[in-house]
């Protein structure tokens, strides 16, 4: 394994265990009925974990969209045709009268507040120039999973590579809250066998509908899916990104590995992300402390991968659309929590009578 | 009836269907998956009907706390003394290093960006002057709901009026979406005989554990809401409102009338939220077309009120802590849904494929 990797791998710690109990402590104290936050309390504590402080304060919030396309598209294993992924690219990074980019993601971000960055991981595109996109891509797309390994071990290590470096200047820029996006037609696919092989669960439980295919393709992607599975019985964690892909796969995980090492939190959307996080856990199981799940999104299988990390989801919404936009929304929901632990004040400080 | 409350429950117009309508077809332009951000898009297209344009902008956010003590609570029915109520008043008001106010809703509003508004809807004690502070009080607590009408009718339209005022302030200084909170021990007592009585059920099925009370408590307090229930047949709301109390729900019913009245969106906290709301769509079904629910509480009864508006909450994070803090909560995901109507180019704008 590449050295940088290896030591990136090594340097994630677990989380703070007493800042989260003394945070815990804390919230007894807080003037409010025990436990009346509900999974806020919860979502606190392990801020306090993540941020080594009782009092956390997650500042800035960055969502990290990673583009790469993907053989298998040829396939036809999506709703939309892979011209897709060079077209949202540039709609990512669009001037429209709202300001930079015009997908949900962007509107969203705009919304609370978050900074949006771009990323080519390997889009099957010449992309033009744009002072906000940062380039990683080796390939023009992924190799067809059905087939061959989707990405050699080289490519795979260098976008993970790639995605922790840009963790690591968006964290500088002052991000406490990272939240890894994607783009990438075709790119549940690859994520179902991901899923399927690190849980050992069979295809059919985590192959679902995508942006939403008719009844014909989701046979045809279940069929990729189960190919792709019988090519290989690899199951070392980084192999097993390699053979199936893909690059903004690769590149998330980057993202993820690299925020928990510098002690950020990690807001995980959906499905695709979650595939990223079942290799990162396998890779540093003290990962998982790094975690927060948004929503429980509507793609079958997250179910499975939620269930796996043993993480609670902050909504349920039924939103399928990747680009990060559930972790951009769940954001506030993790600032509040946080800023309850910080500012407000105990039975003691308000005079309020019936703390302990 | 007060010839005002006639007006402004009269000047209640149902929300624009057309721009509703308008904005389902928007959607389905934008540049994502048809139906790829879940609940959003519903809630999309019912601020658009709110607003009254398929690009809808709301803007500012504030929670108006009222404030009020309840005759009941001398009867024991919640797990704190009724001194809390006028102390977290305090809290609301107090000066803290972070900002004004020490407790959770002050916390949260500061980090989603909502104003703050106090009032005293008649509170058990003797308030220090603040400019903060609204006063409306016109009695200290509410009578007992076991033994007498908690509010005379004019107390009742009174405080109505007094919310409905503040809520014109709060949109006069810019807020399109308001939030009712309260805090008022004991207050889950009448929020359960209200409910019982409009939805026309078993005391038992809403009756809870408010701020956490132990069984011998929770049969006080359905004790009580037999008590209550059993000594008026009153039905119609107003008079059902004054049988049970308290000042905070009637100030809350002002707000909810008065921002729908002015077009604004109201989102809906917790159970005693919901019982003002359960009086308002009895008074003026339109109301309804205002309401959003941010969370489901953990209050039994909650889901009770939640389906009979036929709305379905953003959330389910087990608060139940009142004080508006599930509406502030829920504040970013309203307006990312607007901000996504407002602001996503169309798939014609982008150029991108797949689009109708």
């Amino acid at each position: 394994m590449n050295p940088e990797l290896i030591a990136l791998i090594g340097s994630i710690q677990p989380a703070d265990a007493a800042a989260r109990k003394r945070a815990r402590a804390r919230q007894a104290q807080l003037t409010k009925p025990a436990g009346a936050l509900g999974d806020l309390e919860e979502l606190g504590a392990r801020l306090a974990g993540v941020f080594g402080s009782e009092k956390p304060h997650p500042r800035g919030v960055a969502v990290l969209v990673a583009a790469g396309d993907h053989g298998v598209a040829a396939g036809g294993v999506s709703a939309y045709p892979p011209e897709v992924t060079p077209a949202m690219v540039a709609n990512f990074l669009a001037d429209t009268p709202a300001g930079p980019g015009g997908a949900a993601v962007n509107a969203i971000a705009r919304t609370v507040g978050a900074r949006v960055y771009v990323m080519d991981a390997g889009v099957n595109a010449e992309l033009p120039d744009h002072p906000a996109l940062v380039r990683a891509s080796l390939r023009r797309g992924t190799r067809d999973l059905r087939l061959e390994a989707a990405m050699t071990m080289q490519e795979t290590e260098s976008l993970i590579l790639a995605g922790a470096a840009l963790a690591k200047q968006a964290i500088e820029n002052g991000a406490d809250l990272i939240v890894p996006g994607e783009m990438g037609i075709g790119n549940t696919t690859p994520a179902a066998a991901l899923t399927a092989r690190l849980l050992d669960v069979d295809a059919a439980q985590v192959t679902g509908r995508g942006t939403g295919v008719d009844d014909v393709t989701l046979a045809r992607k279940l069929e990729a899916v189960r190919k792709a599975l019988a090519r290989t019985d690899a199951v070392d964690p980084l192999t097993v990104l390699a053979e199936f892909g893909g690059y903004e796969i690769a590149a998330m995980l980057g993202m993820m590995l690299q925020a928990a090492a510098l002690r950020r939190a990690v807001v995980l959307d959906g499905f695709v992300e979650g595939s990223a996080a079942m290799v990162g856990v396998a890779l540093a199981p003290a990962l998982r402390d790094f975690l927060f799940p948004a929503g429980e999104c509507a793609e079958i299988g997250h179910a499975a991968q939620l269930s796996a990390l043993g993480l609670k989801p902050m909504f349920k919404l039924g939103l399928r659309l990747g680009e990060g936009t559930g972790g951009v929304l769940a954001a506030p929901l993790l600032l509040s929590a946080a800023a309850t632990l910080r500012e407000m004040r105990t039975f003691e400080e308000a005079g309020v009578p019936g703390g302990d």
